[in-house]
């Protein structure tokens, strides 16, 4: 691992920079070089004067090459104090937390002191939300805003540093090590080491079985399937409980029905609320469903472009390694890989940007049902793009082969120029023999050697592509302050310049985006559920991927990106159905796998071609069926478990109970125990005669309502039981009497 | 209709007795024919005591034929205050109700009064709650209570007669019903009326669509079968919306999670619980477990009873139908149903035992689980006895009728006694042809048949039989009036005598569940998920059934049972799960039916063998599937939609939130006020240097820590903009200078 000190202090005066934050809570940072200078400093105006009015102090600073720095921290405390009630208040009505706050503000706030992230998200709020709701309304990089480039929180660096070097030095993480991702980075991405953390641990499974079965078994076993698809269904099942356990002990289950409203939001008009009178931006949900419509299009046409793209350079691929057979053979083969690999990315990230797009036309009110929005487009184009190349090779390539390769000659245009005659370029027609280690191949390339460049591009690239950007910095500022100008830092106070350059390199930093490493995370789940019976080590390979990936995406919070904003959340969002999503559907691919291939892998009767549709079918049918059977058994058994996060609410619920009870039942209790000390039972035996005469007499006398008297002919329940007794043994003697009368008949 | 006046007073003297309770909660019929005098008395003296410990007053009064009857209210309207307040700050715990109760008990309980329905089921928690949880622990029929025949409530005669009037007088139920129903007979039962009358509304479609189709389109149509899946998917959905309003309405959303202790549950040992440090009795989970894996053999056993009977008798109907072709063939047809008829309800009653007594040795804690795996268990039952014969015919008659038949030659044993000779008994090899109208007639007689039947079952034997043994009573009334023995009733106070002859009779009466109701209609829309595409017309069928059935069982309420508990629900619990479950069989079945007999009823080449595998497979898999995506579909859509029980919901938190950060902001308001106002723009321009004296003057002498000198150097938001501004300006002109001295290079 790269030293730290390294990454942190490119410059070597940073010195004791890393140890203090002047208190700043976010920076913003400005920029205006693209506007002209009038309306650079009306727009500056404006948005101290928000900051100021949402009760935010502020301190500016230069910043790098046009741009200045905004210092923001909430100028007063109490102001701070009665936000974080209120969003107490809030969690406690929306039931995330189960005991209402102190009625009493200060009260309440001393006994459970704000902690740091829960100040962070706040002030981060009272930056964002609108002015209506008491913020300052900036939006980063949109509409008016659109010069304030970013807001960010400042890195704990000492904090960092440890924490890099923990992680480093222990092989898993402890709810400890969970707690302090959360304390420092917020629920959202504590969830995400979380999940990580679990799905490592669970990964050593399919691991051991997986090496196991590929000794023994060999590939395309069923019994390989059949572990697999029920380790899925676990797995999947058994992160949903730890999910809501983990959101128990963070005291955020439920927080996903708070929701915030988004910026952007654009209403059409404003209406008042039948229910709380209040006014609320409106935006018919009629009108948002049709422009989610054209997320059909839209997937239709991704899938169209990727697909054929895919299908194309798949064909060449196959046309050339398996058709082909002149000069330069072993070098054409990689063409259509360069081919996917330039094209592909660029494809993907214009549809990405399209969907961005769409989503944003989709106008959604929450910034959660946006992000959620744009899951679930990202989650098709990435299905496309991981799963569909095999997809094709499974149930396109090697059942239809003999039917489609001769069809290739078309492709003879891509290598033309390289043939030496036309029979190097056409099928033999009789021998073809297609190639069953190409499906291992293609799992092989997206299970290890796909992870390990993306590791790189994650990891590698960025920090020498900073690097680099720094050293042109600094010789840039060099040559400025050859040139006489003042540079930026020259200005600096000195007691804050170390602290300053420190500031202005975590400007340039990227925002860390957690659902880019919670897909990335998903979609290797899917390569196991879909695909993981072609071959068994594929667990073996992510586990130790994994491990690197965990720390990874430590060190590029740490280093590489802004201090995320601590967000709450109570799940892994739109990504645990696509888990369930790609579980399920593995039960109908894996089964068409093992029935296609089981064997030699070329089908149950050698010939790929041989299958029975009816045999394929109803193999399908009945896996499916049996992974929908285990996962409601697996959901219930897991359901009926109990776990430290709900007994720890039951805890609570209990106590609340209690003080409520004891607080509002105290005085009524001597009563009721009065009450209850009134059953001492005067056992005598007493005549029904005497005992109802009273009853009589207030009746004779015309004392009281009907209903009284009847409540009084039986006074205490020691008369009831004298008078039930009479009744019972007259009964009794009445039925042996005549008994006995019937006998003597 | 029956004259109700008829119904309730076969005794013409029990006049006024109509109009009043006499402020009795509960009565309990305690029996004591078969057991010893002294342990009778023991048992009653043992009863009294109880319910007088848990604070209820009681009045003993004499029964019929070796019972008494046990008056019971409540002794101190105090100690059922506190018992009502305790029930409602549990509720607020486990968030059915949004606002904590007043803290102040009276108060609370003057602002909201205690409702009927509150007050019954509180009563009846009292009489039967463990004595531990401060109830008098009576378990009616069981353990030492055995004597205990029944716990009742007294029926509201007068409301009754009415709102059986006005149900027969209207077509449709109205909120302001469901409310009156709820009002008196609990949530639980409300329910099922809301359900039902749901359900008849949403049967208005299928019945006309159903016609128009069995005119236009015939049976077996692809689009009959489409159309009502999608009626199935929307139909359910509605219905979990629905819900979720009326139970957010009528108050009790969420109640489910509110469980009720079973009093039979048999704990193994007492532990602490870790939470709460309260003794709990346990029952180890894994131990039940074993014990639920008996349902396994269970099912399959009742399955092979069943199945086999149905198959048996199914075989012997189509062997006389098909084969024999002797003398008296038109009445041996009958045999098998006459069979079928008597053994049917046998078996199947000792089954249901069989499972009532699997359940109780299931042993669940609380009432709801004992009562979920006694549903899913009648659930298997009545599946099987209903849907069996169908399915035989339509999946195993029908295409496998010409290899089956000629087997039937077994079956001669059943005719033989008839036959002439051998020849009659014997299949015609060659010329045997199925018969498709035989599926048709099934479902009729399933559809229309079965359930006049089956009305006339539930309300016009139950209403002979007690019209009968009344008769018999007053006959041996009059007989041992005559024998000179004093009856029962001659021991009546006469101001009471009219009244205890009513609560006599009512505690004849059999108890209502619910379930059984429910059962039938979830059976009855099984039916049509399942098989309506046979005939179209089976809606239309229900539609005229479940008009009747409706006031039926309003009737058999108020006239056959005693007046049922009001327990409180969310839902119509387990029965739901059974309606999704047939709702998504039915895309299968549906879907096979459709592929097997379309066009002549006869598959598609006219041969019912002739069917491919494949396509039959493949139809169900994208009727599958396309179910479930639609059913996902339709999930989300309702889910989007608002609706009067949800707004309700948001107002109530609303006024809370208001109240609350109203309460407890008050004080803070004026100083935050303050804070705010601090932002009066002084808009001078002023020297960077001037500006920031003060602060390095501090800094010079060493005032205050580093951060508090960083925030001090710019004072209030205008000097920050004067700086910005500068800062801004210099760095415009930088800029500018940088490209002209470039321009002058």
């Amino acid at each position: 691992m790269a030293s730290l000190k390294n990454l942190h202090e490119p410059n070597t005066n940073l010195g004791n920079a890393l140890h203090t934050n002047f208190d700043v809570d976010y920076v913003i940072d400005y920029r205006f070089a693209t506007t002209s200078k009038s309306q650079a400093v009306a727009q500056f105006t404006k948005l101290i004067e928000a900051l100021s009015d949402a009760g935010l102090a502020t301190e500016v600073r230069n910043g790098d090459n046009g741009a200045v720095l905004v210092f923001v921290k909430a100028a007063s405390e109490t102001r701070l104090r009665a936000e974080v009630y209120r969003s107490r208040v809030q969690d406690w009505l929306y039931g995330v937390r189960s005991a209402a706050p102190e009625k009493d503000m200060r009260k309440s706030l001393d006994e459970e002191p704000m902690t740091e992230a829960e100040r962070l998200r706040i002030v981060h709020l009272l930056i964002t939300k609108p002015k209506a709701e008491r913020g300052a309304g900036i939006t980063p990089k949109s509409g008016e805003w659109e010069n304030v480039e970013s807001i960010f929180a400042l890195h704990d660096h000492k904090f960092n540093k440890e924490w890099i070097k923990d992680l480093g030095s222990k092989y898993l993480l402890n709810s400890e090590d969970l707690t302090k991702i959360r304390d420092r980075f917020g629920e959202k991405i504590a969830f995400y080491f979380a999940f990580l953390q679990s799905y490592f641990l669970f990964l050593t499974f399919p691991a051991g079985f997986g090496f196991c079965s590929w000794v023994i078994l060999g590939q395309y076993s069923p019994w390989y399937a059949i572990i697999n698809g029920l380790w899925c269904i676990f797995f999947v099942e058994y992160w949903k409980k730890q999910e809501t356990d983990l959101a128990v002990e963070w005291g955020v289950r439920g927080v996903s029905r708070i929701q915030h409203k988004r910026p952007n939001f654009r209403h059409e008009r404003v209406i008042k609320d039948p229910v709380t009178g209040e006014e609320i931006k409106f935006y018919p949900a009629t009108k948002r469903l049709t422009r989610q419509l054209l997320q059909v299009p839209f997937a239709i046409f991704a899938s169209l472009v990727l697909g054929s793209l895919i299908a194309l350079c798949f064909s060449i691929e196959v046309f050339i390694s398996e058709v082909y057979d002149g000069p330069f053979k072993s070098y054409l083969v990689f063409l259509p890989t360069v081919l996917l690999t330039l094209i592909m990315p660029i494809s993907s990230t214009l549809l990405t940007g399209f969907a961005s797009k769409l989503t944003d036309f989709e106008n959604y009110e929450t910034t959660d049902a946006h992000e959620a929005a744009m899951v679930s487009k990202i989650f098709v184009l990435n299905f496309i793009t991981s799963y569909l190349p095999i997809f094709l090779t499974a149930f396109v390539y090697v059942p239809f082969a003999q039917i489609i390769v001769p069809y290739l000659d078309v492709l003879q245009v891509t290598v033309r120029p390289f043939a030496e005659d036309e029979k190097q370029m056409t099928a033999p027609k009789s021998e073809f023999q297609i190639n069953p280690d190409r499906l291992k191949k293609q799992i092989i390339y997206f299970t290890v050697t796909a992870q390990i460049v993306n590791f790189g591009m994650e990891i590698a690239v960025p920090y020498l592509s900073r690097r680099f950007s720094r050293k042109v910095k600094e010789i840039k500022a060099d040559r400025t302050t050859n040139n006489g100008a003042s540079g930026d830092a020259a200005d600096d106070h000195p007691e804050e310049a170390a602290f300053l350059a420190r500031v202005r390199n975590e400007a340039e930093l990227s925002v860390y985006d957690v659902t880019t490493d919670l897909r990335e995370m998903v979609v290797q789940f899917g390569y196991l559920s879909l695909f993981s019976v072609i071959w068994p080590l594929t667990a073996v390979s992510f586990l130790i991927n994994n491990w690197i990936e965990l720390r990874g995406d430590a060190l590029k919070i740490a280093v590489q990106t802004q201090r995320p904003v601590p967000w709450r959340a109570d799940s892994i969002g739109p990504w645990l159905n696509a888990l369930g999503f790609l579980s399920w559907l593995g039960s109908l691919t894996t089964a068409a796998i093992v029935y296609l291939f089981s064997g030699d892998g070329l089908g149950p009767d050698g010939n790929p071609r041989d299958i029975k549709g009816w045999g394929l079918l109803l193999t399908i049918f009945f896996s499916e069926h049996i992974y929908l059977g285990v996962q409601l058994g697996v959901r219930t058994a897991l359901g009926k478990i109990d776990s430290p996060g709900l007994q720890r609410e039951r805890a609570e619920r209990f106590t609340i109970r209690r003080q409520y009870l004891q607080d509002s039942l105290g005085q009524e209790a001597a009563e009721e125990e009065k009450a209850a000390e009134g059953v001492t039972l005067a056992k005598q035996t007493i005549g029904r005669n005497i005992l109802e005469e009273e009853a009589r007499q207030s009746t004779l006398q015309g004392h009281g309502t009907p209903e009284e008297r009847f409540w009084k002919r039986q006074q205490g329940p020691s008369e009831t039981i004298a008078i039930g007794k009479m009744y019972i043994e007259k009964a009794a003697s009445a039925a042996t009497e005549a008994k006995e009368s019937k006998k003597e008949l």
